[in-house]
């Protein structure tokens, strides 16, 4: 079972701190790291890690210690919004896992940092315990400087550790959610009104589909301006990539266009391409399990 | 680099001996046995084994020790033609791997086991030294019984190894092919003779596309007798899943009828899916280094 994880911790300019953080999490074995982006204005760096649970557990746990160590927020400074010296904690279902797992497993991390070190831990998205807590903006609002008084509202009390912030790390906000895919759909003209007008119908916000969030633009693909839908897909299993292409085709042509191409920014779960293969194909009975390399993994 | 192997050695009747044999491949780390089928009245055993190339390439070669020391063709009957003891050894690409690397291994093998045993080997199908040779069934001819002789012709000496048979071994025949994928298409409606059509303007024995084998029969699903269009694609690299199911599509509209659904019998390189989902959602500049479990594997 494989998971990925994406911690957001409070440094990021000073190279030197960085990366001692980062050194306790390279040490664990089976967390491996696939990428770490730092940012000076936002004081902030984003880790992914991914592995075993147990391996990307131990991970975060040791992302824990060191920014405990390193970092105070009674003296942070930064553009972005934050709660602690680890911010936010998202586990990521992959190859395997399911967002149930993701969900037990933010349960645990986010108990254990509790009882291991007095930090308030907030359970997000879909480990929230209740509706009006599933939103990280909703939870981290206030931010450090406010949390002592937040942490006085009944509704508002941690789901693991004390009712009062660490008086260095402050909070953290642990979960679990499904990968984003970053997949943008070109139209064969240059009027944006056109793409604006299909993302208006394809995202969740507007009345298309719940796991869509979208938008029109205008980019330039060597030298030729295209209108593009431009899409973050929140929950391919819910909302499949081959759904949304055909709706936004069947709209093009309303307006006389058809797709020039598709692309994904980024990376993607095989998943998410295999279940399109399996649409369009129009396979029956197809089970994962008859994938050869998936099958040579868990033999 | 992940290759597989799927070796076809002379023994299908005394479960003991088949067992002693194949327990030499299992003791082999890294070479894992996905599948053994042996069958009594063949007189015959195929086994499947995959792995990183050197661990495939020393399953192999234990194989073919234990091969030698357990059989002796000069008293082996069955009814499945056979030229040595390990009969025939194909390298098939798996994930990071191509027809080329294993055609390489083919050869490497080959000569090992020629050089290792005095065993005279000939190299087959993408790994074969001339287009007279490609052709297993055209090595084969004759049998063990007749390899003394065939093995006086110029046309047919050996890749590597003596002009003359192992006494009791025989000769082998190692190449390099694709993987073979199982692919059926139902169509909506009982009439075989629309299937039988579609499969003859579809396989390449009768001027359709070069890797497809095909023809139409009448099964029955759920107690209902269907058309379906049964193939093999032997390079889903060069003839695509998807280009084939596009003409069923078409050739099928042409008599009135559609694609109820298709099936893939056993398995399925993750790639040839991929190449489909590729086609359909009209995906540009995209490599395989964005799947993520993919990249979570080379990382």
């Amino acid at each position: 079972m494989m998971i990925e994880c994406v911690p957001n911790f409070s440094e990021g300019a000073r190279p030197d701190v960085i990366e001692a953080i980062v050194a306790k999490v390279r040490a664990v074995s089976g967390a491996r790291i696939l990428d770490l982006q730092s940012d000076a204005s936002h004081n902030r760096s984003v880790l992914t890690l991914a592995g075993e649970p147990d391996s990307v557990s131990e991970g975060v746990q040791a992302l824990v210690g060191a920014c405990l160590a390193a970092i105070d927020l009674r003296s942070h400074r930064g553009e972005h919004p934050r709660l602690g010296a680890v911010d936010v904690i998202p586990f990521i279902p992959l190859e395997g896992a399911t967002l149930k797992d993701c969900v037990a497993l933010a349960r645990t991390v986010g108990e254990t940092i509790a009882k291991a070190h007095g930090i308030p831990v907030f359970l997000y998205e879909d480990a929230a315990s209740a509706p009006h807590r599933r939103g990280l903006e909703d939870i981290r609002r206030g931010q450090f400087e406010g949390l002592a008084t937040k942490l006085k509202d009944p509704l508002w009390q941690p789901d693991f550790g004390p009712s009062e912030p660490h008086p260095s790390f402050g909070a953290v906000v642990v979960g679990a959610r499904m990968p984003l895919i970053a997949f943008n759909v070109n139209l064969n003209t240059d009027d944006v009104e056109i793409a604006k007008k299909i993302a208006k119908g394809i995202r969740h916000s507007t009345g298309g589909f719940r796991f869509v969030k979208a938008m029109g633009l205008g980019v330039e693909i060597s030298g030729r301006k295209v209108a593009q839908v431009s899409m973050n897909m929140t929950d391919f299993t819910r909302t499949p990539l081959f759904r949304v292409v055909e709706t936004i085709r069947n709209e093009a042509a309303r307006h006389g266009v058809s797709i020039a191409g598709s692309e994904i920014v980024g990376l993607v779960p095989t998943q998410a391409l295999l279940d399109s293969a399996e649409h369009y194909l129009q396979l029956t009975g197809f089970s994962s399990a008859q994938v050869l390399e998936t099958r040579l993994r868990t033999e």
